[in-house]
């Protein structure tokens, strides 16, 4: 037998940034599957900026974590033993099983991994989660043609690096926002994005202006702030903004009042924008479309992937705390287990 | 010949609400048409709050009225004489020839109004731009589904009645917004709204809140400010909001920020709102579809309307002051000209 089991749980609702005492790691009994259940061996562990939502009560999308509550998150994991008739030992799976060594699940909550398509940490990467969010969030939402152009920011992040590589494959001008020189290059270079801004830049909004000559068509969300405040006088008529997430707000403790608010609605009217909120799950129904194309273009080179990755699962706490500060640079994963033992 | 033409001209650009001193009244000379023009005689000038936009300088979806300029209006036309092989004299015509008796206009520029599909005047109310606006924006982009429940401002108004009845046709439940009992009690007994909450309540956002008790499902954005700011917390996951008019915020001069304004995105994103801009013309490949099902439900009595008329063009100034007060009661019209001189 190997170490036994290891968890993290949710100590305390984070007040703004999580900090380490947030989290509490445990030991526990190496679990049995009971009728319909599979014994997971997590191999990785995805982390990524909604996990902050789910750390906090209020209104949201899903529950929060408990008080004393395994961490969420999409894993990576090998089936050790099985009670369910789909799975058997060796399986390499996709599952929600969150921050924790072993899981035991039910078998109608897993689904196998084609390590055809690509390495198996893609399966909460480029063709997992984030690359569906990618996917419906711009195609779906964001419907952009040739020739807009599509700003989006975390460009070398798992969603940004991906909504922009797709724009482009439609024929669409790509512009980036990133976090620093070195991930504005990787954007720029490793990417081919048209343009990349960083958002550290005293000038930032200016010199987002002038790399959108023409306007913004498409807007992929998922930063708010700032960036937001920049983007929106730019936004050209007809613009689409699909919001799918606002991890510069997502430590925010209080609701201060954005400088585009007083001209929000009116700006809806007279541009005829149209916001629309998203979670992937919404675009369920996709993903036998995303999965194919998304797989025929990563297989193709038109669509590049970087991954992140820290070592064993007691890294997750820092690595998460850092990933909501901009330190990873591309996709975060955490490798908690080998590939194979 | 009749007492010369007349016209109203946009004096100066009001600073808040207008004044009838930004109005200027002008005699002006029978004009003659040229090729392939006509000259109209104006019978009725609709009244509508957009007008108020086209005051002020600023970016909008349409260029403002200059200085000296004619104001802008939809209007039912008698066609007095023609150089346009697609008009005759004595035809009826839809025209956009503004706040003057008489005007000449392009024949392109021009529509024949069938008068067997309602009396002439609805071609600037229920069958003419207002009842479009309704149509297009709840259908188009609001798309209620049976037992959602819809909400909208302006209820005894020219598009909010219209939003209302055609909800309903839709299977789903209507509640309006209106001001003062006279307008909620029309709504409620003639429109046969679910309910209508009179915006003037100093418990309006409660009522409001009562008479949802399923959220909201479709928020059709025409009045902004106060009813807004009531509505918000009310929409449900996947609530869709057609921004069709801030009538609340016209004269508004400065942006303030409204109490939702920091939580915007974070709830277009909990609740995958959709918040979309619109104009009519936006949708004019509509105009079939909605000719053909609104004149049937009228004819029906499945929408009813009401008209608010005022008297010679000498009264469109205070009418259309009175109109941005909601001192109107139903669509506003001035009845400029006789139907048969």
């Amino acid at each position: 037998m190997t170490a036994s089991p290891k968890r993290i749980v949710l100590a305390a609702r984070p007040h703004g940034e999580p900090k380490p005492s947030d989290f509490r790691f445990e030991d526990f009994a190496m679990p049995s599957p009971g009728e319909g259940e599979v014994l997971l061996r997590t191999i990785w562990l995805s982390l990524d900026p909604y996990m902050r939502g789910r750390m906090s009560e209020g209104p949201s999308y899903s529950a929060p974590v408990p008080i004393d509550g395994v961490m969420e998150g999409g894993t990576v994991n090998e089936v050790l033993s099985s009670n369910s008739p789909d799975f058997a030992k060796g399986d390499i799976v996709l599952a929600h099983s969150g921050w924790q060594s072993h899981a035991v699940v039910d078998g109608k909550m897993l689904r196998k991994i084609d390590a055809a398509l690509g390495p198996i940490s893609t399966a909460v990467g480029i063709l997992g989660m984030p690359g569906m969010t990618a996917y419906t969030g711009l195609l779906d939402i964001g419907q952009p043609k040739a020739g807009e152009t599509v700003v989006v920011a975390a460009a070398s992040g798992a969603v940004g690096s991906a909504v922009g590589q797709i724009a482009m494959i439609k024929g669409a001008r790509a512009v980036g926002i990133a976090g620093g020189k070195d991930k504005c290059d990787y954007v720029k270079n490793e990417l081919g994005f048209d343009d990349c801004i960083d958002h550290r830049d005293p000038d930032f909004a200016a010199k987002l202006k002038a790399a959108c000559p023409n306007g913004i068509d498409v807007y992929f969300e998922n930063v708010g702030g700032a960036v937001f405040d920049a983007v929106f006088p730019l936004l050209n008529d007809f613009a689409r903004v699909p919001v799918c997430g606002l991890i510069a707000q997502y430590n925010d403790t209080a609701d201060a009042s954005p400088p585009w608010a007083g001209k929000m609605l009116r700006n809806i009217l007279t541009k005829r924008l149209t916001l629309r909120g998203f979670i992937v799950r919404d675009f369920a129904s996709r993903r036998g479309d995303f999965l194919r194309d998304m797989s025929l273009w990563v297989r193709d080179g038109r669509v590049k992937y970087r991954e992140f990755v820290t070592e064993g699962l007691d890294s997750a706490p820092e690595a998460f705390i850092g990933l909501l500060k901009g330190k990873n640079f591309g996709k975060q994963l955490v490798r908690v287990g080998p590939d194979k033992v």
